[in-house]
């Protein structure tokens, strides 16, 4: 395991929050874009959390990401938005977008919202679990980088496209799906290769195609743009299943670019020197337009513990619902986070870049 | 391969049409339900064809399927519906409410319904593209008898609960998603074991909930109910991407089962002489609620145009698009479809016991 530093949440949120200032960002936006970074370290999703927040701040200085989240709705009914991000921050436009969403559902009972001309939102758990608090079921898309190969494709068309669905419960903690809709995502298979370990063959194509478990040679060719990408959910045939996974990540882009009218496939993230075009895609269900709350609870809570307490295969000791291990890392993470080493002497890189010290 | 005969399209929905309506199921009704039979022959999804006629006659004549669905709207909203199947037929109970789905859609840009006291309703592709001359997208969903286990458990709780997303497109053909969210179906592990082939060890877990490539001892485990089940999509650890399966069908049976406040998990086809309680969950959303369908529909041509001549994999020479397969085939079975010999022998019995004789 690579070393890492626990660091006060606090501390880390004002150092962050500072230097986005810096950059022209207002507090208020800000302070919503560091919350949703530091969301996925106290998750544990750290390949989301503040390793990422150098991208931020080099997208905001060469100017393809701005400071300054001009948010515009270019169309709007009962039930929907279309939304335009002005290649602000992810996190604004997406957090703001899915308040309005919310606010539609609980008024509508359903609503959606697409949302174009955007960036990277970190993790997509944090919009859908948004929804949670008003009985409503929240949803939560994103396209991505195109750095997954279709079915029987050489190169990578589709990205990692994840998909989140926040279910709120009664007693038990909700159900919270947040993935990405390739095996894995490219973080660890970067991962993988330094610690040496052996990659599964679901994961990654080599330069001609193969499902491969060859980490240096995948990571070589990615560098390199030689072809090859990572597999969807289920790997690289039919036979176990690879066009699922492909059909979810299309799916996905389908809501997020294509019904937003913006870029789709290869055309994110197209260039370094232009904005990268992503787009999300919102969601929220009223409850209480099918079935009272309070037995959609309860029923939650019994669906909970008979998965839980159902038998268990050899060898395991637990069965899970999605998004348990995160509340439970998240109520352990509360003060303090785990940050790499390498993450924080970035960090402090990034500090002196901004004149701000960071006290850690 | 097994044999097979070809039979003609109309010929097969007669005689189907006159064995339901001998078992009091209004004509209208009748037909309904097997043109969804006969889609899936036609399409090539053999499993949910006409081979399952007996399991409907069956239903029909033990009385745990109704022959008439007594279809009810429990609750409804601009853009919601909860409606009961009447324990009849999937199919009718299915096909009328996603007409009404439509309507609302239509109406009001978004429209959802949960379906509650249903049967097996087919294919779940049958409904989400009878979305797609509105120039709507249409979504379809529905539990499944619980032959999934979850991630780490030893016992089957969740069912292959289906996904089906239908995209309309402009000159290409629409792109049709409909995958079990368990990496195969039962059926196809029977087929493998029929044929002598091997199976991937993503498809099913033993007795003691072990990942395993052995086909005789799963179907033995199944029959005399030891134990094992079906993998999600990813197989059986979290490092292969099962638990995203695993979260998938979870989040389809809260859509059916728990949002309708009815039956989920192990509580469905919890015992053979009462109805199975099944539940589906239907939804459409008016493309034109976000952008002109005119654009979408060339975005989507483009992407499909984007995927499929993208560089093929090595000894592949083709990518395909959802739907694409089952478009194709279905053109080709217009007229006729192929019925393996063994259904043909069994629908010859269900006829001789109505004293229809089937011209085949």
């Amino acid at each position: 395991m690579e070393e890492y530093i626990n660091i006060r949440v606090d501390v880390l949120r004002k150092f962050t929050v500072d230097v986005l200032k810096k950059l022209g960002v207002p507090a208020e936006d800000a302070a919503i874009t560091v919350d949703v970074l530091i969301a996925a370290d106290q998750r544990g999703i750290d390949s989301h959390g503040v390793q990422r927040f150098k991208r931020y701040t080099d997208g905001l200085q060469t100017g393809v990401m701005k400071p300054i989240t001009d948010m515009k709705i270019l169309k709007e009914t009962l039930n929907t938005l279309l939304v335009s991000g002005g290649d602000g921050l992810g996190q604004v436009v997406s957090y703001r977008t899915m308040k309005l969403v919310i606010d539609k559902a609980l008024k509508n009972n359903v609503a959606f919202a697409a949302v174009r001309d955007s960036n990277h939102y970190g993790i997509a758990g944090y919009y859908s679990m948004m929804a949670l608090e008003h009985d409503l079921i929240g949803i939560s898309l994103t396209n991505t980088a195109p750095l997954v190969v279709p079915t029987f494709g050489k190169d990578a068309v589709v990205g990692t496209n994840p998909i989140s669905i926040a279910v709120p419960a009664g007693k038990e903690r909700p159900v919270v799906l947040d993935m990405a809709t390739s095996t894995v995502t490219r973080g660890k298979v970067e991962v993988y290769g330094r610690e040496g370990k052996a990659m599964p063959i679901t994961w990654a194509t080599d330069e001609l195609g193969r499902a491969t478990q060859d980490i240096p040679r995948v990571l070589a060719n990615w560098l390199e743009k030689r072809g090859g990408g990572l597999l969807p959910l289920g790997g690289a045939e039919e036979e176990s299943g690879g066009h699922k996974g492909y059909g979810l990540s299309l799916a996905v882009d389908i809501f997020s670019g294509v019904l937003s009218g913006s870029a789709f496939g290869l055309n994110l993230y197209a260039r370094k020197d232009v904005p990268a075009k992503v787009s999300h895609f919102f969601g929220a269900i009223k409850i209480d337009a099918f079935i009272e709350p309070a037995l959609f609870e309860s029923m939650m809570d019994e669906y909970i513990s008979m998965l839980k307490n159902s038998q268990k295969a050899a060898d395991k000791d637990r069965i899970y619902v999605h998004g348990e291990k995160e509340f439970e890392l998240c109520e352990q993470r509360k003060e303090e986070v785990p940050i790499y080493y390498k993450v924080v002497e970035e960090l402090r890189q990034v500090g002196k870049q901004f004149d701000i010290t960071p006290p850690f």
